[in-house]
């Protein structure tokens, strides 16, 4: 087998077979094929798309080329989930705990985060000792001890994976569907998780803008999830505004304690209700969607949830005082307000520049090795359809550094636009595709 | 400015602007951007195509990127000439010496061969003493002296060229005509001539097959040439045969010396009448193209061309005595015939097939450095239209290797068909783009 011969294939529409994929995962890992044949390929496969069943064979030669995670030791039908990312989604922290309350063993690793949002892992490190570097038998232990565990993703997770991302980072080949869903699909599937529920976020706040895409994208790992033999579901949720109240790493484990709690934001508590439901019937427990929202919700109610998430912390060396007092996580120097100038209702708001902005404050990363200040962030008052006057606040900036800060005054009230009359409800969730 | 910018924009379709075409090819020459992002943006170009601004734009910036040969010591107007390659295809040798019989300066560079199809530099040293490697000041000083010189092109012309073929030969980026059209377009800018004579190859001798994209290819180059000032005009030719009777490096030499001595074939020298025809036009020599070839043929049939083909050969240190006695460069060990074993007429000829044979019996390069055997090669006897009974030969091969020779017999039969009728008149020149 040749590459030059593959790219070609490609090149020409050709349907690649499961031998050339193969071939070209397995010495591409090796370092046998060079970085400008696979960009040659990769940019082939951006512009020519790929069948479902490339797609597939990708998915699986990705999963195949790192450790494949064995989770047989713990009993029952463990249940991976996955968000594509938002601002302001603090979901996986919240539905976590919620149905390992009910029984349904969590086993969860999770990435960092990169660009304008935060990855789960990073937003438990803002919990004072909290430790997520597990091993794996530990890992293990701890489900089979409490439940729930939840790690860092190892490194050796498709390791292909890894190598083409970095590649497709710096070739102008990351906004593929097939490249994004095969991504995704081989580090769940090696995960080693039954069964798989998806987050696909969309909007302003999204990696996918676009819904078109972001429901093609969803369509895409459902259908691979389902022919790797593992039942798949994805919630596209709408991010055309932050989830919740609070963007940022400690803010928003505050926020989901607040939750846990039983005082979240209702957008957030649907998202998380609806999301845990999926995970409940998924992992075969409840007789429907309407009775398992009603279910986790009981978990909120009656804080189940919330001691399963202090267990978590505890278990994971955290300080679990953080869940009796959450405003413990609020620890940045300055809160500045960033106030309206006319009067009317917020019409639209440009999510991703919050997200920018808690990147701008030292909140995130632009690269692997960056550090982040969990503290800083963005506390947003006023939410599309709400009414503002001139002079009120619609969001606060948390920031250990005062010039920092203020200088996202004036790029944050930029990103909200306001109409006269109140716009039409907002949905929160858009589509379930199984 | 920055790369995967740029790879983004040609993606989406976007035309370059003449600042991102010269950032891509001055910093791609120096090293500064890698070849895993030059590969990724030749294949976006591959599918997406180039405006013709691109394309000119591209053909400048690596025209620029070497050194610019100045022929302006050189009286009268300097014409060069580029074929696209094609089997037995020898114009360029036999063309030369013509025009330059008639006054036309003759600064020729010229390529070597890779492939199927032998460069005239390898062809012209086959000739014992023959020395191409001229260095630039006695090259432009045999020109003055003797209205003649050819030389292997300087290594040192259109630099990014060369390492952008380099890349595109292994990840599948060859075949685009924006491409290619940049390619040979940028060396014949950087050679100095004032105008561009080109001769496009087509059919299945040929690197351009199909007539549409030889036609494309022709009025690529044709549009690039004008807009950089340089008068061009190119002749499409049909390859769908080898052209005139011999393939192989000295075997195509001893054929030029023929076809100068007035003994060549009816089609090989049409298409030399033509194309020297073209160069007189360009040069500013005769009334128009039909008196134009009347004299290229008066100087074959009163033998001044042989003569300054004679001149030419002493010149650059090559035994001219070749000239007089021809067949001393038919030394191949072995003469095998290839006999046809039906009655009928030749309907068609896989003439890649026969390019093919050459570099099979050790006449051609895979490789760039591969050692060439001038020696051997195919003498076609039997072409499209000729009746042919069985036992006949329709080929000879003439090879060192008496089993490498053996070894061709059935291949190259199999590459003729026939038919129990005469075909219809198979026309040498398909069109002129000017």
């Amino acid at each position: 087998m040749n590459i030059n011969e593959i790219i070609k294939a490609k090149r020409d529409c050709k349907e690649l077979t499961e031998q050339e994929i193969n071939f070209f995962v397995e010495e591409y890992s090796k370092g046998n094929i060079p970085d400008y044949q696979a960009s040659s390929l990769l940019m082939a496969i951006y512009l020519n798309g790929m069948s479902e069943a490339e797609i597939l064979n990708l998915t699986l030669a990705m999963a195949r080329s790192g450790e494949i995670v064995d989770l047989s030791e713990i009993p029952g039908i463990k249940v991976d989930k996955h968000s594509t990312g938002g601002i302001g989604d603090k979901v996986t922290m919240v539905v976590m705990p919620l149905v390992a309350s009910l029984g349904v063993p969590v086993a969860k690793m999770s990435g960092r985060g990169l660009g304008y949002t935060q990855g789960t892992v990073d937003k438990l490190d803002s919990i004072p000792g909290f430790r997520t570097n597990l091993e794996m038998d530990e890992f293990i232990r701890n489900v089979k001890r409490i439940g729930i565990a939840l790690m860092g993703q190892s490194e050796n997770i498709a390791v292909a994976d890894k190598k083409l991302y970095a590649l497709r980072d710096v070739t102008g080949t990351v906004e593929s569907i097939p490249l994004i869903a095969s991504s995704i699909m081989s580090k769940k599937l090696a995960a080693g998780a039954d069964k798989i529920l998806l987050e696909v976020t969309c909007g302003s706040g999204a990696f996918m803008e676009n819904e078109i895409r972001a429901r093609k994208l969803a369509q895409t790992m459902v259908s691979i999830g389902k022919m790797a033999g593992k039942e798949t579901i994805a919630v596209i949720t709408n991010m055309n505004q932050p989830l919740g109240r609070f963007c940022g790493n400690a803010l928003e484990t505050k926020e989901a304690i607040d939750i846990l709690s039983g005082k979240g934001e209702k957008d957030v508590v649907n998202v998380c209700g609806l999301l845990g439901a999926y995970m409940l019937k998924l992992a075969g427990k409840g007789e429907n969607i309407v009775t398992n929202i009603k279910l986790i919700q009981n978990q909120i109610d009656n804080r189940e949830g919330l001691a399963k998430f202090k267990e978590l912390i505890s278990r994971q060396w955290g300080e679990s005082r953080v869940v009796d007092d959450p405003d413990i996580l609020v620890k940045a120097k300055y809160k500045i307000p960033v106030n309206s100038v006319v009067d009317g209702f917020v019409s639209e708001i440009e999510a991703k520049n919050i997200g920018q902005a808690v990147v701008n404050l030292g909140g995130g990363r632009l690269k692997k090795d960056d550090t982040v200040d969990y503290d800083v962030g963005i506390e947003v008052v006023k939410k599309i359809g709400d009414e503002v006057k001139s002079g009120e606040p619609i969001m606060y900036i948390y920031s250990n550094d005062e010039t920092k800060g203020l200088m996202q005054v004036e790029y944050l009230r930029n990103s909200y636009k306001f109409s006269k009359t109140q716009v039409e409800n907002y949905k929160e969730i858009l589509d379930i595709i199984d």
